[in-house]
């Protein structure tokens, strides 16, 4: 196995990197809009079900866990003394932590006042201008991570930008793992969908890493979903196992649709659904002491009409008030993304998707998984729309900085300089700024309706497709050495042999 | 004249109305950015504009004002004292104040915790889907202005919804002024391109509300613009003198481009706009101390490649800045919109606006004119886009709302009732709620796919165009008293009889 550290120093630094912050370090505030009496009430309501109701837990090793531990285990049922869960957090998960890139100029802090985007997770279909709606592939899969990588706006790769539906189930989780490892040097997600692909994705990343430094850091990160209301199941808590066993990050989301799987009501979503989070993240702490672990969440409205799933204001106001109690409790919070109902990268794609962003930043959000968002609330990586999105990350970020009010910046020379009536132009204040200052979209088209109509007159989605085949076209692997990629190559051969080619 | 408190007592409470409340009442909290002493920084520097580079006042009836009032007038040039403006405007403009429509169930309070979301004002040109872009007309605008009256989301109609270029220059304001007065009964905004048509407004609103109402009440807005940097030009100044003289409202908005009429920084075009603002505020109040004014806030960015006007993070952060200085100051604050360099209403035009607008709401914004914004950074209004963001503004108006973390609210028994693996759908709680707790929008599509490609598969604008057919087709006017339609038409004939018929 390679030395890590030794792969560091050799890393040379792309000029991307060293134009563009590995991840947001965030110096505005956050919109907090709970008084703390408000955000007491909630976590005593937490309390509250942790205590009388409790949760089923689908997991035998994790119930020993917990009867260890002195909590009430009747069957699959567990309950709580009352603030246990809350302590066993707070004494022992980290307020923040690095997860390393196999660049090291890419490793992300995850907590704290730092922000890192992650793409789109798990859609079945694909779609896009010039490529209709359909299944995803192993060949989407890897044009996701590769426009992933070559994206300033995001960084990470996560884990299924889109689903890679004709690798057979068992055998999906070693070529997702290998795109993220081989085709980018951002970091990634791994495979939670049983406890032998986790296992997998770790012998990998200690194929890239090398196994002593996973065994002392940070280098994947696991979207735990537990099952609203109150049931954390095996498959999961299998995953969330192994990932803190070894010392790697579990994201603990419960995944609430309001008014079906948690109450209608912001308050009680959110206290249902800290209950939840608690419960999971304590089972990290129980598995391993100081096992990095973020606090999620991610609710849906309902249309009560039509059943479908909405994330309009009951999701953006759920999101703020659970980022507050997550910084309250100390850790690392997950929420959000910019996905739509939508079926097209169109207005109304824009309008959710941009509100569903901003507050997920406004809430403090430390890992923004779905930054690039999903269309049809979740069915649909669409590649237009992930362009458009990072276009739109790149203008919202520049707002996680603070003002600077020096006297530099106040500008008062320019001011007198210019005198009314003036035109500042030509003045060196501007001189000295214009290049920098106002944000560039890549995508945004900004020019004169002569100009646009002159350039083929293309909506939003049509010059993201132009765009994504020109990056395509000029993507390059960053380099991995060849030693490693035999090594990845042989792993998956070993394993391709005996897991089976079942498609359920 | 009729006596409009007579006629508020006949009129009858529509449904509609009834069911909408006439502005946003706020009691979620806005986003400050600055500390108290950055907020301070910025003011002094104000203060250090009007003292020592001061502003160009092309107006000699201000000038006089202001000479009397002790400030150094040299040639058209005016200082101040520090500290002079502000006074001013402190000790005698009102920290909010009621704008009457003739329908008194659809009058608005604007400042402190209210917000009136007011539609796009002034662009050339429309278009839609099935309207090819092309200079709007007289028709185009009653039609908007009809939309406005009927959608709930707006609580205003603005002024030039649309310029109707159709009608010659000098009479132009008659035809609008007329539009807004017989084809909706919420409040309205008047013109302001020479003294005597806004002479004629006060006249007509005399007509419609009664003379002796409109002398002690607020039944018109008018808003001026500043020329950046600080110069407060004729035009504007006549205006605003007779509409302060007669009480009402004026609007007073530097209009900044960074880069060419302001610095770049956010904290020198903030501390400019401040001064000018200040200027022009303080004017209103030597004209007639007491009579309603609104700080006004509007900023592009310039792209420094092609000099076209942006509006990304300097833009939204100006917003937010200049608003916690006008809740310093104790007065109404007007900026933002949800308008987009786009040509098209696509999902640009979407995530600009969205983004654009939330941070126009989050700086507590109390009259956001361009609520329903413009396409090409001001030039079209587009109607599609004015249906799309009424929708958008629906669910971003729910936002201004805190949460409830009532013992109800917070749901332990549903909770508690529904239990581990349990489902919501059919508890009381969520029966209590179903009809209301989640935004329903009219625009966004949230079917499943299927569904919606039965539907024809139509995009967002699509959608709006077919909208607009319907709405148009089933509006109403609202019951004007045939007395007071003569006596609007009486006066327009016999002012368009001794106009020109300019149209420049």
């Amino acid at each position: 196995m390679a030395d890590p550290r030794r792969r560091r120093k050799r890393a040379p630094a792309s000029q991307d990197a060293a134009q563009s912050p590995p991840f947001i370090t965030r110096t505005a505030p956050v919109h907090d809009i709970l008084s703390d009496e408000q955000a007491v009430a909630i976590e005593e309501a937490a309390e509250d079900i942790l205590e009388k109701v409790g949760v089923e837990v689908r997991h035998e090793p994790s119930l020993q866990l917990l009867k260890a531990a002195g909590c009430r285990v009747d069957g699959e049922r567990v309950t709580f003394e009352r603030g246990f869960c809350r302590r066993l957090v707070k004494e022992n998960a980290p307020s923040e932590f690095v997860q390393h890139a196999r660049n090291p100029e890419k490793s992300v802090r995850i907590g704290g006042d730092a922000m890192v985007l992650v793409p789109v997770y798990g859609p079945p279909f694909v779609a896009a201008s010039d490529i209709e709606r359909r299944y995803g592939t192993l060949d989407d899969f890897n044009n996701f991570v590769r426009l992933a990588h070559m994206s300033p706006e995001l960084h990470h790769t996560g884990g299924p930008i889109c689903e890679p539906t004709d690798i057979p189930v068992p055998k999906r989780h070693l070529d997702m793992n290998y795109g993220h490892l081989a085709l980018s040097d951002k970091c990634f997600m791994g495979a939670v969908t049983s406890k032998e692909r986790a296992e997998d994705t770790i012998t990998m990343c200690e194929i890239v890493f090398g196994k002593e430094f996973v065994a002392n850091n940070c280098v994947v990160a696991a979207l735990i979903n537990l099952n609203s209301p109150l049931v954390l199941d095996e498959t999961m808590l299998d995953a969330a196992h192994v990932y803190a066993a070894a010392g790697q990050a579990t994201v603990i989301t419960p995944f609430m649709i309001a008014g079906a799987s948690s109450p209608t009501t912001v308050a009680g979503l959110v206290a249902q659904s800290l209950a939840e989070t608690l419960a999971g993240m304590a089972i990290t702490q129980l598995v391993r002491p100081g096992a990095p672990v973020v606090f999620g969440f991610m609710m849906l409205g309902m249309s009560m009409r039509s059943g479908s799933p909405i994330r309009y204001d009951e999701t953006w106001k759920s999101m703020l008030v659970a980022g507050q109690l997550a910084r309250r409790l100390g850790v690392p919070y997950r929420c959000g993304g910019s996905s739509s109902n939508s079926k097209l990268p169109d207005a109304q794609s824009g309008w959710e998707g941009a509100m569903y962003l901003l507050y997920s930043m406004l809430a403090g959000a430390n890992f923004l998984i779905h930054a690039t968002g999903t269309l049809e609330a979740g069915l649909v990586a669409n590649f237009d729309k992930f362009l458009i999105d990072c276009d739109m990350l790149g203008a919202a970020s520049r707002m996680m900085s603070g003002v600077d009010t020096s006297v530099d910046a106040l500008a008062f020379d320019a001011i007198a300089e210019v005198g009314p009536a003036g035109n500042f132009l030509s003045c060196a204040h501007t001189m000295a700024r214009y290049k920098s200052v106002f944000y560039q979209p890549s995508n945004a088209d900004g020019e004169s309706f002569e100009q646009w109509t002159a350039a083929g007159g293309l909506d939003s989605a049509e010059r993201a497709a132009k765009r994504r085949q020109d990056m395509l076209a000029s993507y390059q692997a960053p380099p991995l050495p060849a030693g490693i990629d035999q090594a990845l190559r042989a792993f998956m051969d070993a394993r391709r042999a005996v897991l089976p080619d079942s498609f359920a």
